[in-house]
């Protein structure tokens, strides 16, 4: 899990309940009626389009995304250039004893088709089908959390609207004019802070996660057709370090000198 | 129907009732004129742009999106695979047997073609308008409900407006102000219900679906070129499975003892 | 005219007034002044970025597009059917002589273009650059409306905030604030109403019948190709066919008994 | 200068000032703190996105999109048509002598390139970019203008708020409040204003001049291929008339008789 | 750092300071609570979108925006020019000891594949590549900017809402609501002074210098593919200066005559 994420969930409750509480009891901002509307107004809206087992589906994405460890381009391309350097010297077939190294699943599939003599259009047709495919499934919880961001606001928005309609019902009382509406206003505030803390960085965190995956797996592609043609190693390590952003350009450079004695030692 | 639909029908309708009865009568929400003004002038500025043959196709296709049964991408790959196998074994004219006990209407048809013997550029070409033809069907009725999802509120402000400037028009007894603008702010709560409680999800759920029916009309495109070319139905079936969401894809090597089974008695 | 156009604007219309006239008198609706600055400010800007000669043709346009008559495309498959008969039987000389039967002016005159023995390539690149001009004045026509749409609410707020600054800065006799409240909220009713019940409306319609159009002439494209190359009339249909909404397809079905009798009449 | 923007300019500025004296003084709205909080505002958060050499270049721009003259793709036509009548009659070298009548710098430019004997591929390329490179610079221009119809409100909405707390702090004196109100409502009213009768106009007014320009542009290289390929000069005014709107070809007809005659003159 | 960004700032300070002095202290505008809900809020639901990581990378692209000199692209071309005429007069690999006079790290990388004698097909495909991964971390962050240009103002209304609700439920003091309120509305303030003044104007800075830089590096490969096809050095100066404004064209002919006697004298 990013350390950035962490902070942010802990440094947006701290400026939420800090500020309530410099005003007054957190408890004014607690009524069960207005979580009733918001959350299960936006939650009903949102199933309505979207199946039960693509919503569980979604939230595992979600729960991976924000738990799951992060992938390491880097290594990716060591490790590419690597099979680039054995297939020149001892062949393509000598990739198959390499497979069980290799832990990215989509480069092990590619690999695969080399190996069994698909020819490179069939590779690449199929592997940009995969992505496409990937990137639907993606598009579809990136999309059930901007639907949720629209509704939690527009269902605190009917909350409201509720609360005020009989608010002015009924002006018996003028005493009781303020708190009616505070709580009136109490939805407004849960749907702005749903929308705005939980479903929108969620959202705005799966699209670029996506992004990031499809980027990664554009890479592996370019560097599995490389192998297959038998391009020149520096050819190939110049075409995946454009992937990289100029600190992991850097990193990279770092890494080189072990890398290239484990590399010479897994090698020779 | 989707079971995912009907708890969020549900779910939805008891939030906003629920938190109704809290705070009065439900009563209090029904006003004969904020129904016509809403739904009456939302409906009315829909029309005008969509002729009523297509407002009775769109509701038909609606009913069939939300009632009918869902399609099972899983079948037609198992079918696709066995009719690859046959071609293989028998000839492309074999399939012209099989053609019975295809359900799928564009498998049909598309292998009709192929067992006519019409080119694979013409087949794309005939099946790409078939799908780009329904894209823009499908368009249609997603368009409609955004339009009134945005009517809705439209109207409900429009609503809200002649409310407000009849009450200020003839401020003479200030006890009435407070019910007559609870009765002018009924439209907008009319209005954003409307808009977020049923457009918004049916656009929703209308753009999902056709997605997916063009996913998987792309998915027998795939399936039939490959069989036309004679392809090995092992690369046939990597190729549809990247088609699968990883959970169809579970589903599918549980399904395939039964599945190899059944194939084997039908192809023996 | 489309009836569901009249039935939009004649409920839309009813659904106002009676709305009104429940609560009071239409006449309360009435503000000269608020006329002038929502209509006349929302047109002024409008005119600033079209020309008067665009304008006059848009409207034209819209006139033509709500009054005229639908177009047919089952007739023009139809007779595209017969032509590819006839070119297949008598040569594609023999269409000249058919050209006085044709009603549409963009199948006559890509015929004209086949009969000149003008290559395929050069066809479809005249006819879309003619597909491609008549978009883009169509999208100029639909942006004027979405541009008036965008500015009556603009203006009725403008207004709505002239009126408040005037009442605000003379607050003497707070019987009278009420009034003025009322007849500055006018223009925002003015301009809701305008951009709702007007502008989106005609903004939708232009923009679906530009769709619908260029389908059509699509459909001819793909027709006169096929006709050039010889391609057997079955094929035709069915790639015509696609172009065809399901209850299109039934309509041709159904037509086509009496179709064929009379093609064969006109054939013979 | 456009008739239509005259007309704008002059009755959107009437609309807002008799609205104004219709409720009291001019003056009501005058008040210069809120002019330097909106306009310089807008103005200030504009530029820290924009080089100063780019503002002023979009300034150049604006003004000679609206007082520059109309350029006539019917006189491009009628004068591609005679050069390539010319061009097949004597040989493309002898376009040459034509170029100092050839007003338009775009198609002087592509015909030099003819004249030199470039190669079409290239030619199409290199005017290819050229408009690709206009095109950019436009939408900057377009851009800007969008911008500030955008910080524009925002700021309007900035001042009301500076107002209002200040207002809102020291509520001594209730006869100020009012005046106050106005005061801080007027910045709104500003933004409103600059928004949508300057600067939305003037972009709307760029992008469509630059579309226009694209196509005029477009039309020049149509037609410059045409005549470099020895194209029949029925064809290649086919191909350009499609490029006019249908009041433009009734122009370009009734033009013909004329032009004919001179294009006799001058060809003979 | 470009001139207008500096007026930009100091003029918008002037403008928000002066406003707020006329109407009395500056210390009404400061309230600790709203700025950790506004700025606290606001960066904590970015950070949950975005690493750490990349957060500081963004940080470091914008201080080189606003701070890094000008590229110039007038020096390119001139460059790219000389470049081409070694190159026709002695050859590709003569342009191997020009390399250290070329300060753009982008042509020297792309020249150096053509001094390797790498394909035009592979270059291109090598460099775009390189593009599209730098256009990729631009859009990162533009979309930070964007994100938090919407996460301000919606914090800004949560704050709002926290202040309203406290306000609203104890209404003891009458004399104690208006001051209340004031403080309510500051976290509105800031929070369209944040997003307007501060994010969205770094967003449109970063999304236009991205494009300019992205066409700076297209001109650049138009310009070595010209150089490696060994194009006449007036073609390629006729491409590239397509790249450049009006502006430009013209300060890139006045140059020439001192560029060309320096070009003759480092050529001769």
């Amino acid at each position: 899990m990013d350390i950035a994420t962490i902070i942010g969930v802990i440094f947006g409750l701290f400026c939420i309940i800090w500020s309530i509480l410099l005003g007054g009891s957190i408890l004014t901002f607690w009524d069960l009626p207005s979580v009733v509307v918001v959350v299960g107004g936006g939650i009903a809206a949102s199933l309505i389009s979207y199946k039960l087992a693509e919503v569980k589906l979604i939230m595992k994405v979600v729960v991976k995304v924000f738990i799951g460890k992060e992938s390491s381009p880097i290594d990716t391309i060591k490790q590419m250039i690597e099979l680039s350097q054995k297939a020149r010297r001892d062949g393509l077939l000598s990739l198959e004893a390499e497979q069980e190294n290799i832990k990215d699943e989509f480069l092990k599939e590619s690999l695969q088709l080399v190996v069994d003599g698909v020819e490179p259009e069939i590779i690449v047709e199929s592997m940009d089908l995969e992505i496409e495919n990937m990137k639907a499934r993606h598009d579809k919880g990136t999309g059930l959390f901007k639907t949720m961001a629209a509704q939690f606001p527009a269902w605190g928005m009917i909350g409201t609207l509720i609360g005020l309609i009989q608010l002015l019902k009924s002006l018996d009382d003028p005493s009781k004019i303020g708190p009616a509406m505070a709580v009136a206003l109490i939805t407004t505030f849960y749907g702005s802070v749903l929308a705005n803390f939980i479903c929108n960085p969620i959202a705005n965190k799966l699209s670029l996660k996506s992004k990031e995956e499809i980027r990664e797996k554009r890479m592996v592609i370019e560097g599995v057709l490389s192998i297959q043609a038998g391009e020149n190693p520096k050819i190939l390590e110049h075409k995946l370090k454009t992937f990289l952003s100029p600190k992991q350009k850097h990193e990279y450079e770092n890494t080189l000198t072990d890398g290239s004695e484990k590399q010479d030692g897994r090698n020779g």
